[in-house]
């Protein structure tokens, strides 16, 4: 099964700028091996759910360090015999356009 | 770090009427000893964060069983050196009004 | 059609601490005459969609007049024929259970 | 004060696959008039909060005519004094890797 996850993650103790804060949690999804994208709003990562999951906690224990108010949102699509949705759901979409 | 995570998943291959899906992930959250609290739009869970995850992932692995495509949200608040959050942060709001 | 709104909303720029800016919203949301539900993670509101959508503007539009940055989650889950579902989806789980 | 909004609307009365109503409200959205773009989990917005929020209307009615009963997610992160987040959020992120 699928997990393509949207992971939106900051700290609201650090003031309106956490731009530092995001870096930190996209350098570890960039090296974590599976497929991902930026985005303005979260981070896309797909993958195995123990696998995503995995880097969601990791990304959770990197802001713990120093922040002491996290916030999180994940989004997660997953689906059964199905691969390459990060590119393939915006495919599918534009080509019904 | 006490983490608030608001649950919300079902799946989207079994037509608009879902809730004897929600029930049985609501029954495991009822059954697995964190506190929790069921909405109208999710369920809340107070915990660790590893503690509140692995029922997450336990909610997830029920539904798997039977379906074929799943649609999670998964909303976090997590904050150092607090707790009862589930009725607290309802009853902070409350004493402001 | 029943649109049921679930509202997070909270500036960013604030600190840690944003309950008092959370109340501001909540007074307005509870003086709208629609049916409404505070919980831990937001506040659930049941009407119309431009009814329910004109309570989340005004709610905006209060934390705007002194927030520099504001952050809001919107889930909503709409349905045709329904009404009472702030109370009625959790019973219909529960009978369930 | 620039509203950069993601939305996630989709119904689920129509079975799993959902990316013909998916391109219907994307559709809209491209020909609104706003900077927009489209991932895999949602599609983002950038605007003033009033210009942003008639678009998630149309959107709404648009599926609104055939389905009857549609989920949405909204994720708005509004900032004073800030424009084209779009594209420099990302930028001001991997600036930072």
């Amino acid at each position: 099964m699928s997990a393509l996850v949207e992971l939106t993650i900051f700290p609201t103790d650090k003031g309106a700028s956490v731009s530092p804060y995001v870096a930190r949690v996209v350098k570890i999804i960039r090296e974590c091996g599976l497929a991902c994208s930026l985005g303005p709003m979260g981070t896309c990562i797909e993958g195995e759910w123990d696998e995503v999951m995995a880097v969601v906690t990791k990304c959770y224990r990197e802001l713990e360090r120093d922040c002491d108010r996290i916030y999180m949102l994940l989004k997660a699509d997953c689906r059964k015999g199905a691969e390459d949705r990060l590119t393939g759901k915006v495919r599918s979409v534009e080509d019904k356009l």
